[in-house]
């Protein structure tokens, strides 16, 4: 048999990856399995219970020759992806922070993927420079940023993939503009600075545009501080390495740190730093957004003598700098995404008035949490909670009076990025704040091996303690509540095991 | 009148922003919006006819203090957003290189969006490093790459958000090793290669890792090489730079150039970079992608002798490195989203051979299109087509007949980012190349003037052509041939214009 077929059928029976009516079909099936994954998402553990290796054993290890249905392809994630989640969205996970989803951020996305736009230049997608710029004028009005960061009063703001891009630019902005006045010879004297708290994306950013790994100052905190960097600390360092011919360059000041929400002040730093000609970047990527608060706007004072800003809205994370308008030169990559869609969308559903509302109402659940850590004496707060962050471990005095204090530290405990495996062999006698740390430990990994919550931890000033960040956008005080039960059920635990 | 509420109720009464229900609602009406959206996609001007200033004039100054509904906001969108786009997923857009949506691609955006998992290592979400490492398999596999750049032969794969950031990452490993030999001090010796057809974002991307703006050569390249740079150029360049007293360490081959898709021997260029220890990577950006069909996978033979290869899959873009395991080592941010989840959809929801055919099936229309412009005597074809990709003129011969060939420039002609402003006096009398050039650069700007297509434009050796990229996920035959009718009827009113 012969048979002729013409290009326009042979068109159709080619793939057609954007048919309107397939793509509503399989859109709307897609938004049906979200909104049922959020109604189900205390049904699954929040830590995934996984060993390394498991999916490549359930998935082939090629990729398929024909076409296979989303139908199948949904089944595929129900048995082989959500079991190897850590969910994130869960309202138990209190761990690391959290990165809060919302109906009209998630729909933002969406738009922004749908329309499929680019907008490196104003004429690839006009709307979408116009609406960044709009975005960062609503933003820094919701922050009472001082003009000069504004693009009316000459400054303005873009938004960045993440802090490290935001870094890295305005590090680079510094070190060439330095360059260009003592030679680009020097590059191996220019020094920056940061504490011992900051983000380490701040010195893998350093590395990135060239800064001697020698020439990174991690200014040393402690608990006197509250593990806020010392203005008099970061003087006395900009002093030695002037004396012994190096050029301090650039200061990151940090407004709620990674490990326990600590501020660095800023208006006393940016006055050091502006004695000697540094440039002051202000990263405040977890508790920026806490100051459309009024409550919190003081913690930024003395912006007005930094250089630069940047923040995470809620997972948009804008980075106040200079001029132009083709936004591609703001930022590391030519193409860029029309992001401020989403930011549009998030401020107009939910309004000023909800977004500090939403904020305050996690930083209330987390004075709750620190209140119940207060009222039970085996248990203290181990750093000043100041946003939705709460510290805490059994304290040393428990220990004590459980007779745990001179006990012993497993030989095979081990940390390993927040994976906290912990043998149960009994080995070798160790100090006293080894054996608190260690108790805490094990208590974080059975609190995580339930499944029922996760929490993470950090180590300041040699002290191990247990982070319970609130912060999802689902929590309920139940949540919170039920949380407590569960570490005071293996505290009762753990301190009774004796050695 | 005095009221109690429960805590419950105000908690209700606070915005819930992510309940599953309204999710559900909404979600519906966004894909609704963008499925009409596709449906009537041509009937918008591909090109935005705003004017600057539009949208500052039309929206509000501050943001709304209470919440909007999503209604209103689309209507917004409807008046308001639509308008400001250049619609890149038209079927009539021919300009730059198309960012091709499509169905599972969107859908795997919403799902990795949804789920809102940070995958910055294996403990934070282990189903999304194991489906990248995978994933990466995957590709590797369909490139038909050599073992060593799979994690099965000892390499590795990592998902990008861009090309900039993969040769960010791989220029400060380069960068690195080197220094670790010869002393940080020398930083400033250190010399990168490229092609005067490298894109831009190359010496961005070495400015930013510290290299001496002098030390970034840019070979040229001519027509005798079709564009290509020449192995032997680049030799010259090393053994010179030697000779002073320079290092050279790095250099980036495209393969698919932005302007016109020229390919740079790979092979050959590793060969010369390799006798001088130079670190090469190949950017595959636009053209990566195309290997995966047969026929084109001859255009990265020798990349098993370079050290690094990143390439675009369909706005995913994978850069093919080092070991290890916790991505964020892999990229600048620590953050990660789950973006792998996105490439498992696209992979498996066409297969393989129906990505090949898709990429074939634009590689036809281009060449259709070549075709239609070599028909008319007028046309000439400037480049050699690889790709999709067609970059033509009225030529210097039609001109002439047409009594052009001493014809005049306009005074206030000018070109500014592919936008194309032209005044319409006549002023002083230009050389021939010149006034070719500027007839073209007319023609271009009445074509897209219209708001029927869009096309963009690029210089290579002094000549100006207007670029015909074929890729648009729903372009078909009669675009392409549509769009060349409107060509001929601008280039008739042209070329009867008389000076």
């Amino acid at each position: 048999m012969v048979s002729w077929q013409s290009e326009e059928a042979l068109e159709s029976n080619c793939l057609n990856p954007l048919d309107p009516d397939e793509f509503r079909r399989q859109g709307h099936m897609i938004i049906d399995f979200l909104a049922d994954y959020y109604k189900t998402i205390e049904d699954h553990p929040v830590c995934s219970q996984v060993k390394p290796g498991y999916l490549s054993n359930a998935l082939p290890r090629s990729p398929p020759h024909m076409p296979e249905p989303l139908e199948t392809i949904i089944d595929d994630i129900h048995k082989h992806i959500l079991p190897g989640l850590t969910h994130w969205q869960s309202p138990n996970f209190f761990g690391y922070y959290q990165i809060n989803a919302s109906t009209a951020g998630i729909l933002g996305e969406i738009l922004c993927n749908g329309l499929g736009v680019l907008a490196f230049s104003w004429f690839a997608s006009p709307a979408a420079t116009e609406l960044e710029s709009l975005m960062m004028e609503w933003l820094g009005e919701m922050l009472k940023l001082p003009r000069p960061f504004l693009f009316s009063g000459g400054g303005g703001g873009v938004i960045h993939g993440n802090t490290c891009e935001a870094i890295i630019c305005t590090l680079a902005a510094a070190r060439d503009k330095v360059l260009r006045e003592i030679g680009e010879e020097n590059i191996t004297k220019l020094v920056v600075y940061c504490s011992d708290q900051t983000h380490c994306s701040f010195k893998k950013a350093a590395k990135i545009v060239g800064i001697n790994a020698q020439n990174i100052r991690a200014i040393d905190t402690t608990k006197v501080t509250e593990f806020g960097m010392c203005p008099s600390s970061l003087k006395q360092a900009i002093v030695m390495d002037i004396k012994v011919g190096l050029v301090p360059l650039y200061l990151c000041a940090t407004v709620g740190t990674t490990a326990t929400s600590a501020i660095d002040p800023v208006m006393e730093l940016c006055r050091v730093a502006k004695e000697h000609n540094v440039w002051v970047h202000v990263d405040a990527a977890y508790a920026g957004a806490a100051c459309i608060c009024p409550e919190y706007r003081g913690l930024i004072d003395g912006v007005e003598l930094a250089n630069s800003l940047s923040f995470n809205a809620h997972k948009n994370k804008p980075s106040e700098s200079k001029e132009v308008i083709d936004y591609k030169d703001w930022q590391i990559s030519l193409s860029r995404r029309f992001r401020a869609l989403k930011l549009w969308l998030v401020l107009r559903s939910h309004g000023v008035a909800n977004l500090r509302k939403h904020i305050q109402s996690h930083v209330r659940l987390a004075k709750l949490f620190e209140e119940l850590v207060g009222e039970d004496d085996r248990f203290e707060v181990v750093c000043k909670r100041n946003f939705a962050l709460v510290c805490f471990r059994i304290s040393p005095s428990a220990l004590s009076k459980h007779g745990l204090s001179t006990g012993y530290l497993s030989g095979d405990a081990s940390i390993d990025n927040g994976h906290i495996k912990n043998g149960h062999t009994v080995k070798e006698p160790v100090t006293s704040t080894a054996n608190i740390n260690d108790v805490n430990k094990r208590l974080l990994e059975r609190i995580n091996g339930t499944g029922r919550v996760l929490m993470t931890h950090a180590v300041v000033g040699g002290v191990y303690v247990i982070r319970f960040a609130v912060g999802a956008t689902l929590v309920k005080e139940r949540h919170v509540r039920s949380a407590w039960k569960l570490v005071q059920g293996h505290a009762d635990a753990i301190l009774s095991d004796r050695p």
